[in-house]
């Protein structure tokens, strides 16, 4: 096998725009046990007994056959639930998969021979930040322009003449807005989103990964913008992340354009066998969503009480801004005993820390480590 | 939901080039049962009952978390097994998302103002045709030139006269190789293949979805030029075409690249538990490869026997041409018996028929219905 210095590097086989890139960062997966891993928005909770039956049933002999390339079965499953058509659904390997293909289904790489504000516009991605941090990788991996527009401290959605005022691109190619947002857990209401939608001469897509915790869907925005794209995922709220399972609802033209540039056989079986189990038990997921909203509730409560700025939730996580210490030294502490939480180090997020709900007993002792970490700091 | 003429059409925010594409037809999956499917060359013999068992028992709670993101154990056993560095080594959702990847790593894509040889050769993806029907799909949705070099009808791989007569270029961005081929089935020899690799100016992917099926492997090459990329699956050999699993091995400079422009989750956690426990069964399926050259053997003799051309095969399926009807007719006639086999309607395939190897009984049956098509067909 090649190995360093044996073979003349390869390097100038690849695309000089790819040498320039950093790649997207996941978050932590740690193999060892007995952690609290409170750092990627995973549901604390297992799947429906009924899926796991569903998966273990179905890993026989057929295996060896393709998978559904179309993934029929399910999205008529999911149009009955949205009251849509199957033509209105895309299913993706995760609904990261979907915003990638997006990026090359809506906008135009950039050109050297660019030169009018409407070819720029074709070129170009735009949302909101902080927000999803996989929407400038996409962009920088499709060479396309980039149009970050920050948002204030109190995360809420900005009205036009903010917009205006902040170089919104009303001509942008393609919009990612993630709703109720990430890292910030803000929702945002869907008479404000519509306004953007009617206003915007391009694709919007609204990222929806949260939205079993949120209080209002924009899905209706679909019927009424011809422009608008709403992104679900099976990850967060069906405690699915691990089988790979998302999906695009929007006009049939949308769909059928993404889908003439998908991986024909893009879902793996078994995760289409898992997700149409979960459609036939939505009641289990339901009391989950109590569930966490309730520990979201009470930790919210807590930290507040300790003095903590915590940006009210409609996700299953919180974003805090810690008293007494910064985020850095929390997050560093916290991993001391096993406590893994989420922190960006970029300007906009430093001040803050990202903690995902886990179980009621999780929760209990993110807290009591918390306060002890505050305590002793303030003890100094 | 948008039904048509209800909303403005949204075609205009879709990219030209997207709205010219046809996109790739996968081969039928059908639903029915007692069909005897020979059309996707998918292994006709269950997985190992340890790898149903392994998948079994990892379809728990643990669900609920993300895969591993760089299936890092999965690259160790596979580097262990191909004596190289997990370094060397990058999964795929299925080796189609590696292909398809592959074209946004070390292609450019066409732009109005190119005007030298060398730029055109950045922008270019090469292939022999007939060979897999999906590269020039991948050329078309990169926005890519394709440089098709046409196979003989013996199916051989060309020397390098007929390749520079045939307008071969040499300095090619990506330059697809199946081998063995499909759909002709045939082998290619590993010191002519070497020949290619060693003057070729850019990335060749010799693409061995087959490979347990043929006499020898390329995978040395990769140790001698620094270019060459090998694409290997678990579809085929190991029976697993429903999980998406596939691995491309090469420099490591190039996996890293690739690595940074795939999506940060894409092989599904079954998937990769999957491919794991396969790898400690090797045994198992070493039994199966022996009874399917066996019977490819077998129905090859058969199909000569009546008449048919049929090109050595050095993979799981056959490559035949009929004799007393089109392969169109026969192939009909065939479905008709719910025997379903792959007919390709283009200028190059459409006198041929490609038939996936099946158990042994799928090809007595095979035969015996052949031969009765064949038979009525002369008494007319």
């Amino acid at each position: 096998m090649p190995t360093k210095g044996k073979l003349k590097s390869p390097e100038r086989f690849i695309r000089p725009m790819v040498r320039k890139l950093d790649g997207y960062v996941p978050g932590e997966q740690p193999q060892s046990k007995n952690i609290i891993k409170l750092n990627t928005n995973e549901n604390p909770i297992s799947p429906s007994p009924k899926v796991l039956r569903a998966i273990q049933k179905a890993a026989d002999s057929r295996l060896r056959l393709y998978p559904n390339p179309t993934a029929k079965p399910l999205r008529s499953a999911l149009a009955q639930l949205h009251c849509c058509q199957p033509e209105n659904i895309i299913i993706g390997n995760g609904s990261d998969e979907l915003l990638a293909l997006a990026t090359r289904c809506f906008v135009e790489p950039k050109s050297s021979g660019t030169k009018t504000s409407k070819e720029i516009a074709r070129q170009t991605i735009q949302y909101f930040t902080p927000s999803y941090s996989l929407y400038p990788i996409l962009a920088d991996i499709h060479g396309a322009r980039k149009n970050e527009f920050k948002l204030s401290q109190n995360y809420k959605l900005p009205n036009k003449t903010s917009l205006i005022k902040g170089k919104w691109n009303y001509q942008a190619a393609l919009t990612y807005i993630t709703t109720p947002n990430a890292p910030s857990g803000a929702g945002y209401k869907t008479k404000d989103l519509a306004k953007i939608c009617k206003d915007q001469n391009g694709i919007i897509i609204l990222d929806e990964a949260y939205i079993d915790f949120a209080e209002e869907t924009a899905l209706g925005l679909t019927k009424r913008f011809s422009n608008v794209i709403i992104s679900r995922t099976f990850s967060k709220s069906y405690s699915l992340c691990s089988q790979r399972i998302g999906y695009f609802i929007a006009h049939s033209k949308l769909i059928a354009a993404l889908d003439r540039i998908r991986d024909s056989y893009n879902t793996n079986e078994l995760g289409q066998t898992a997700a149409l189990a979960t459609l036939t038990d939505l009641k289990y997921y339901q009391r989950q969503f109590k569930r966490i909203i309730k520990a979201r509730s009470q930790t919210s409560k807590n930290l507040t009480a300790i003095g903590f700025d915590v940006i009210p939730s409609q996700t299953n996580f919180i974003f805090a801004k810690p008293k007494g210490l910064s985020a850095k030294d929390l997050f560093i502490k916290l991993r001391k005993q096993k406590i893994i939480t989420r922190w960006f180090d970029t300007k906009d997020c430093r001040d803050w820390l990202r903690i995902t709900i886990g179980t009621e007993r999780d929760m209990e002792k993110f807290i009591l480590s918390t306060k002890s970490i505050v305590k002793k700091h303030s003890q100094r």
